[in-house]
């Protein structure tokens, strides 16, 4: 099956090459018909002229229907009008299958329609430039830590404890007991810097939230690295290299997907080192400074988050939060002991939190007392707390939802697009 | 906290760098004591001269146990004679923690008491080795697919139905309903196809299977390309070019690893295509040469695949099995409707099947009578379904076990150790 694909295209100027796909458009008039052909690496436009080929394969343009399979012959040509500006002067096809009333027309369908027929829907040009953008920023994400000296450290996804409260947690039948999917692997790469100092894992992680919203999937992939001797200053130093390299990255190698998405790039342009770092207190009176009536304590709403990060024209770091709502195995501040050396990353433009992390407690006998004070149960956590005993070490990580980032990055409006099969608390096909 | 790498050691010859990490080793001879100390990235050799630094400083050297975390300060002297060919004259250190009774020693500890040390006996030259070895063998499949065109497409851990069967699934309670863990992504691949050609997905994988062998694990990684106008031969040549590159890769990029882990690489440097392609027919006649007593259209059992692969000096490739013993969604060989077109790879010296694929069944009636003929239900495979009615193409892919490459690419005995957190049918923590 030798064949090339139409993202090569350039290459074949003025040769004979053959393509596989399906038939995108067909269009019409007289003695010639052009059809728009994708093959999964692009668009080209193909050129049926009836002088030029055998009947059969003339009348093949009011045969072909949208997502008929088929494979073509023809030569390549520089045509800048056309998309991808070439062009395939086409000799022969071959059918494979035509395609009967494929259900995803041009017209609107409505969300539940398409989220229903989500493998074709992903077929569509939209849909196909978020999931490449999606590569992207997976790759970009894998390829920095890589070259920053980490090692991937796959964290489990069945878990015996619910660490933390079982309330988010899926329960599953694990032979004559229960697990859990995990909700985050930082507590297993705090382990796993024990052995290789900077560590990261990625993998998909499980909220068993009722929530609704266009920003929450009850399945979605996480990037986590973790490092030891780092505090919380490197922690923001690493969270905003990392961000600037992704965005940099799918600058440069979604060109075509981010225009497709008309996505405005100015911003991300923006997206470079040194981000603004505000403490949770700066950050409360941003919102108070905006009229917004807001409990000192409080995390952050979706609105909130807007309005901080529109003071800023890239993403804005806020720590030092309020110590009592955060998780257990957050560092406290040596200047002021009510606040844990936590960060969020609020992306630009309203996108809200795409990082979570901070420095973690590393003294033994203080996480002891606050597993004690936050009334979980001391057993599960004794592994846990072996790091704290054997070498330990100030550290720090976080955590950035994939999902999260591509739909900032791709300027769409819900994250439900971000993820091939997206799973939701109603949705769990196809 | 500035400071530097062992594995960036040197490029600071003749100068004073500050290293973060753990005491491996101290060895004391009168004036002069030695610590082996490693920081994550390798390991290196401190000296320190008691005419060279505090009292308070050289007394340390009866004071440091195993694992304690410290920051050394010194000069990177090169010296052949020390492990990886530098060593560090030692001025300053700061402890930050002793540890007491660190519970791996150097003497032998059982299997059970090493995995319930999890997260501490990833700390091991071996273990490190070989998470090592696990990281770059992830990379370099990534890297392979990205390089040749492919799109990553993830597909979802969390499936709706039971579609082969509930026997090997693990049950997830998704609200009011039950929802299974994944064991492939194969079926959304094919679905992916549709939209990008060549994709592959990367996730974990799961099977609720009892058996206590040393291949498997309840949780395991697969990678899992799935490639349009694809047939058999060419799912061979896309497989045999895959795994050379992945060994290619850790050859040279795992030479420090490879060593630690007294792996002969002799048979992996032969791992380069073109693989020895026989029949199930084939495979069936190599047994019976060996005097084994094998009933046709079984399966291979551990010891058959011993047998077979050690015919040759690399990997080798089964295809064209008895279609009844296989997956509904196999495709049939055209000159014998009896066999379907799968293929296992059988990795050298004894490493069992690494990779499991084949053609796919594309013709719509014939994959309905397939499941009838299973006797699976139906309404599950619309979606499925709907690929073969809207542009079908012959379409082919495979799967491989990150933790069975693992091994066979470590040479070592147990697949538990190639994963960081092995979750077994008794074991869930840490």
């Amino acid at each position: 099956m030798e064949h090339i694909y139409i993202s090569d295209i350039a290459a074949y100027e003025g040769q004979e090459v053959t393509l596989h796909g399906w038939v995108y458009n067909i269009r019409s008039i007289g003695k010639v018909w052009f059809m728009i052909f994708r093959d999964g690496t692009g668009m080209i436009q193909g050129v049926v002229v009836k002088s030029e080929v055998t009947p059969e394969i003339f009348e093949l343009g009011s045969k072909l229907s949208q997502e008929s399979s088929v494979t073509i012959s023809g030569t390549v040509r520089q045509e800048k009008r056309s998309i991808g500006g070439y062009e395939l002067g086409i000799k022969s096809i071959k059918v494979h299958q035509l395609a009967t009333d494929y259900p995803i027309t041009p017209k609107e369908h409505g969300t539940a329609f398409l989220m229903d027929h989500r493998h074709l829907w992903l077929r569509s040009k939209l849909q196909h430039a978020i999931i490449r953008v999606r590569h992207q920023v997976i790759k970009a994400s894998r390829d920095f830590f890589d070259n920053n000296g980490f090692t991937l450290v796959d964290t489990p996804i069945l878990t015996a404890n619910a660490c933390e409260g079982t309330s988010n947690l899926f329960n599953v039948d694990y032979f004559d007991t229960v697990a859990y999917l995990t909700q985050s692997g930082q507590l297993y790469s705090e382990a796993s810097i024990g052995a290789h100092g900077k560590v990261y894992c990625f993998g998909p992680t499980f909220r068993a939230e009722k929530s609704k919203t266009r920003r929450h999937l009850t399945e979605f992939w996480m990037v986590e690295p973790e490092i030891a001797y780092c505090d919380l200053d490197e922690n923001m130093d690493w969270a905003e290299k990392f961000i600037s390299y992704v965005v940099g990255w799918c600058l440069e190698h979604c060109k075509t997907e981010l225009e497709i998405l008309e996505r405005d790039t100015g911003m991300l342009e923006k997206v470079v080192p040194p981000f603004p770092r505000v403490t949770y207190d700066q950050a409360v009176q941003i919102l108070k400074d905006n009229g917004v009536d807001f409990t000192y304590g409080d995390d952050f709403g979706g609105a909130d988050e807007t309005i901080i990060s529109s003071q800023y024209d890239r993403p804005v770091m806020v720590h030092r939060w309020p110590a009592e709502a955060k998780a257990f195995y957050m560092k406290r501040d040596e200047k002021n002991p009510d606040l844990a050396l936590g960060v969020d990353v609020l992306a630009p433009e309203g996108y809200g939190e795409i990082i979570g992390g901070g420095q973690r407690e590393d003294d033994h006998d203080t996480l002891v007392e606050r597993i004690l004070h936050h009334d979980l149960p001391m057993k599960p956590f004794q592994w846990y707390l072996d790091l704290r005993k054997y070498g330990t070490v100030p550290h720090s990580g976080f955590g950035m939802g994939i999902e999260r980032c591509v739909t900032w990055i791709t300027g769409i409006k819900h994250i439900r697009e971000t993820i091939p099969f997206p799973r939701t608390i109603y949705r769990l096909e196809p």
